[in-house]
Parts: C-alpha cells; structure tokens; sequence
C-alpha cells in the first residue's frame, strides 16, 4: 500500500488507495510475466502463462474504468508486497538447471502472485459493497474470479504434472 | 525465496528452500503481530489476532519437526515477499485517525499474510507428497487448514461488522 497511511481517513480513501495498489500489481504483472514464459518448458504451463497476460490486460482495463466509475484519476501507487513476490520469482526464473524443477519453481512463484490478487481483489469487492458501489463490486468480482480461475489452473498442471516429473 | 536458484538443483532442494523461506515467514510474522494486535481496536479484531500468534508459535514448532523428519537443519532465509507484505502492513498500522477505518485496513493487511501463507503452505504439501514424504505433508497440511482458518475468520469480521461500521 505504500507510505500512505497519513493520507487515509475515511473508508473511501482506503478503497481508492487499494484500488491503486491492484492497479501498480496488475502493471507489474503484466511487465513480469514474459521472462516466466521465455524461462517455462512445459507446454502447458507456457500456454497457461501467456492466456493469464492476455487476461491480465483485460484487468487493467477493469480497474481503469473502476477509477472512472468512482470519479477518481487512474493512478498506480508503489507496493513493497508485489515488487517483493516478484523479486522472488524473478530470482526463480533464474538459473535452475533441471527444467522441470524450474517449471515447478515457476508454477510456485505464480500463485504467490495469484493469492496476492485474490486477497486484494477480496477485500476490494467487500469495500465496494461497503461503500455502496455495486457497479464497481461487479467489475472487480470478475477480475476475482479470473484470478480463482488461473490459481486452479495452475494447481492442476502442479499436481498433474509438473512435480510428478520434477520429483 | 532469497537469492537461492544456484543452490536448487532437485526438487529435494527446492522443496527444502520453500520450507526455509515459509520458516522466515512465520517467524517474522510472530514478531510482526503485537504491533497489529496493540493498533486494532475492535475487540473481536483482537483476541482474533491474539488467538492468531498463538497458533504461529504453532506452526513454527511443527516446520521445525519438518525440518527434523526430514533430515535437514532448521534455518530461515531471507524472503522479500513476507518482507513487502509485512511493511504494508506495518504502514497500515500507523498514523489512521479513524479506528474503525484502520480496523478495516489491519483485516486487509493480515489477509494478505494469511493468503501467502496459504500459497506457500499449498506448494509444500504437493511437493511433500511428491517427494514421498506423506509425513511432512500431514504437518504441513495442518499449518494449511489453520491458515485457511484464520482467513475465514478476518474474512467473517470484515463483512460482519468492522467494513460496515467504517463506512
């Protein structure tokens, strides 16, 4: 969330300000993910990664149109959680020699980054709700369910595959 | 997972890596907590909290075990993500003038923790279960279903009173 907290008062600021926190993660993403894909082998786990950034942009396009609804700029704000799980999978994107225990490593790294989204997202949708804004609880529900979507998927390539190989 | 690609070779190490880097975690969430708990005000919030660092002395014990069964020293390594998510979370329980505002964004903040744990958690019982080591999984699920626990419950505070109050 950056170093915002003087600037938060009310329960409309705090939205805003995660708002532009997702909205700085969704960026950031979207930046990553081409090295995870380049680094990737397994079919499945690259194809699956390049559909996310596709869906990726359609959530940054969401929470643009989020901002308009509610009246407020577009704008991204600095987030130690996201640039720190991205350090780390950029460090996982690494390396490893054994590319099935780098895939393995990379499906990891993802749903951190997933989870990260889900949990933000979450709490944005119950914030909406809160603050009366159905409009924008519905858009940020999809980018929601999306982020779900892609966890599951890459739960199933990680135990359908990936660690079986690796290990 | 700290700086790690050139020690990971199999998926022995990554899964001792992960086990390392969720080791850090928990410790630098126990430390993190009386810091949330003493900011909190709503009352439900707290003894939540409370409850909650138990628990964490909890999960530390039972990686340590992990660590023991398998063989392997108990040592933490560095992990700028837990690091990131704890700093927002830090920021957040600062300088809110409204209490039931920051009540709202402590929730956030420890769902956010919570939802790494359980994405950490999640990767190490089907890595555990790969590597044949039902043993660790079963311990490692047990710190899973607590995470899972603890989420459920910030999630039932924050629809159940403390977002609406803020509002």
């Amino acid at each position: 969330m950056g170093l915002f907290s003087k600037d938060i008062k009310t329960m409309d600021d705090l939205f805003v300000h995660q708002l532009q926190d997702v909205y700085y993660a969704e960026k950031q993403i979207h930046k990553a993910l081409p090295k995870m894909i380049e680094k990737a082998t397994d079919q499945g786990l690259r194809s699956g990664l390049e559909a996310h950034r596709g869906e990726t942009e359609g959530h940054i396009r969401r929470l643009e149109q989020v901002f308009k609804q509610h009246g407020v700029e577009a704008k991204a704000v600095n987030c130690p959680a996201i640039d720190g799980i991205l350090k780390e999978a950029d460090e996982v994107a690494g390396e490893v020699a054994d590319k099935e225990v780098l895939d393995a490593a990379i499906v990891a790294a993802c749903q951190a980054v997933e989870h990260y989204e889900i949990t933000r997202y979450g709490t944005l949708v119950a914030w909406a709700k809160r603050l009366g804004r159905q409009d924008c609880a519905e858009l940020l529900q999809q980018n929601l369910d999306e982020e779900y979507a892609a966890d599951d998927k890459l739960t199933k390539l990680a135990t359908g595959g990936i660690n079986r190989k690796a290990a």
